[in-house]
């Protein structure tokens, strides 16, 4: 009897309120019942981005969501801006280039954030990039790049969108959409928002619609202003993904009932007595500065391979955590505590680590850092 | 306590054991106890499509992979077909036009099926066509084309690819995706298959593949050598939508329980019984020739709004049917037999209309139509 327990950076686990929710018979997406469900996930997800702007609901990954983040808003030989600090960095990179976008690309260490004054820097010297790509949370290095300031920057150029991948930080990390100047951003279904796979949302600024109207690149599946009209009568230009709508519907409701202040603190909790119990036994935080609160990505110790940390976390304890992505691999592994996650998820992560490495002759004492995560996690607030 | 029935033709019923198989608890997908299961759903496809093509899996609607099968195989400016008999043609036609294509269509009046002979003369007067786009069941008609006929004249010519929209015609019809040249043919998960919708599928001949590699519309999300590369180590591109393709994998065994020459039995008898009893109480159907087996459309009585007949069935007797669409629209009503179906879906559909008409006005005989329908379900096969 190997119990499961999934502690990866998404999927991530799904409440059983919601598994119910959609194991219910199946409705029609133009009928009357469905259409009071979408409305209500519409203004839900407005609350949860903190915005009035219309929050899009694609049926996707995440990546459809970026994809039509980029092809609605800009036509070929545009110039934008990119924040390249790991795998997700890269993707808004390719997407771009895809579309025939002139890239300018902001290459950042992996484990560090960008610095707002590199992004000031491009903008002062091409003030004609009319678009800045950055992730909230970068999964594959779990560093959370700096949303509020860089926003400030880019506010300042008129005819400049700013666009976040909010992915795996939107739950996790309290992002101010209208306050912070974000014209567009993007989240997924199987992160925070504790839900299988199959949904991307986008919330859409005045600026950016008014932006989508010169738009020329090809777009039918993702092509949002057309998504915009069928939305605000609450359908969807095509079939809607009615059973993980009704899902995020509840999902909605419980993120509601502990209120978002509340959300996020637990978040900020989760992800620093992981880091702090890490810390303890010796290890090193991938991420060196501005850790996310979605995802701890840890060094692996000298002579021990990542992937062998995660396999051994998953086959002898039954913990689905992440290893390394593109070039970390082998190098970290990772501890998602993001969505559907609380005090005693963490003490797993931390007792399973600590169990794993003894196994793989790692030097440690057994409960040193889980006592340091269970002093974070008695804490108030 | 009104009961629901829902007998539109996507979203379609899905089965308890694939809901309750859903709502276990979410799986990693780059994890291993994903891959058997990708597999198995991989072949178990194959065996649905009749091929020994790779069929891919998508997460996105249906009309994500009729996108996908525009943008992966053509170029802009290069010259195809479309057959336009209804809502789902007229979109092959837009798709095409979205990527630069120089299309040529074949206008088929809505309630038929196009002539082969329509696209033989297409072709021989245009032989530069690189491909043609045809429905199997038009949705939004009740028609379905001949595909098999169509696959032989499409076939004499080297450089053409044959695409298919089977996405409400998979399941009800036996389509023969090797024998009759298929190039191309999208599905999705909403239909015949019998889950919510969310996953679309698209299978791939060799020549198609071969075309595809030449292809320079832009591409991402829906890019198919990138997919077929990872789908081959039972992988997907981007996040698996992992609790559809793990109802995909039940909603297959189930099928496969019964036998694809039964499953393809059984809708052709529904079919049948459907349409006659309608007749039998004066009714004409949509389709003037060809019949689907997916959904049957049925022409409002004069003097009675389609849509009235759709909404009496939903709100006095809990049915959703679905009324028309596009120029359709209030001038018919369909009834699907598609996916989850029996003898006593039909029953209902067809003693709901029975007592709906009759509430509308309509002179009928109560009992008539739906002794007509006994009469078929009953027979052998």
């Amino acid at each position: 009897m190997l119990k499961r327990y999934l502690l990866a950076p998404g999927p991530t686990p799904v409440p059983p309120e919601v598994l119910l929710k959609m194991a219910m018979p199946i409705i029609h997406h133009r009928a009357p019942d469905f259409i009071p469900v979408f409305e209500e996930v519409r203004e839900g997800l407005k609350w949860l981005y903190q915005t009035e702007n219309d929050v899009l609901i694609l049926c996707s990954t995440g990546t459809g969501g970026m994809v039509g983040a980029v092809n609605n808003f800009f036509s070929p030989g545009e110039k934008v801006l990119t924040v390249n600090g790991g795998k997700f960095g890269e993707r808004w990179t390719e997407i771009c280039k895809t579309y025939g976008l002139d890239v300018r690309e902001i290459e950042v260490e992996w484990g560090y954030a960008v610095k707002p004054e590199q992004v000031e820097d491009a903008l002062k010297k091409e003030p004609d990039i009319k678009g800045v790509f950055v992730q909230a949370s970068e999964t594959s290095t779990g560093v959370y790049h700096d949303v509020k300031t860089l926003g400030e920057i880019v506010g300042r150029y008129e005819d400049t969108l700013f666009i976040v991948d909010a992915i795996s930080g939107l739950v996790a990390h309290d992002l101010k959409t209208d306050e912070w100047g974000i014209d567009v951003m993007v989240g997924g279904s199987q992160k925070g928002v504790m839900l299988p796979p199959g949904l991307a949302f986008v919330s859409v600024s005045e600026k950016a619609w008014k932006k989508a109207e010169k738009s020329n690149c090809p777009k039918f599946y993702f092509d949002f202003l057309k998504e915009r009209k069928k939305q605000k009568d609450n359908q969807t230009n095509f079939t809607s993904a009615v059973s993980l709508i009704i899902g995020l519907n509840e999902a909605i409701k419980l993120l509601k009932k502990e209120g978002l202040k509340n959300v996020f603190a637990r978040h900020e909790k989760l992800a620093h007595a992981t880091r702090e119990s890490m810390k303890a036994i010796g290890l090193e935080l991938f991420a060196k500065e501005s850790p996310s609160n979605s995802v701890t990505a840890i060094v692996a110790p000298e002579g021990i391979d990542g992937q062998k940390i995660y396999k051994t976390l998953r086959e002898k304890y039954g913990v689905t955590a992440a290893g390394g992505q593109g070039k970390a691999k082998g190098k970290i592994f990772r501890i998602a505590h993001l969505g559907y996650a609380d005090v005693f998820d963490v003490i797993v992560a931390v007792t399973a680590v600590e169990m794993a490495l003894k196994n793989l002759g790692y030097p440690l004492q057994l409960g040193k850092a889980v006592a340091v995560a269970e002093e974070i996690l008695m804490g108030e607030g």
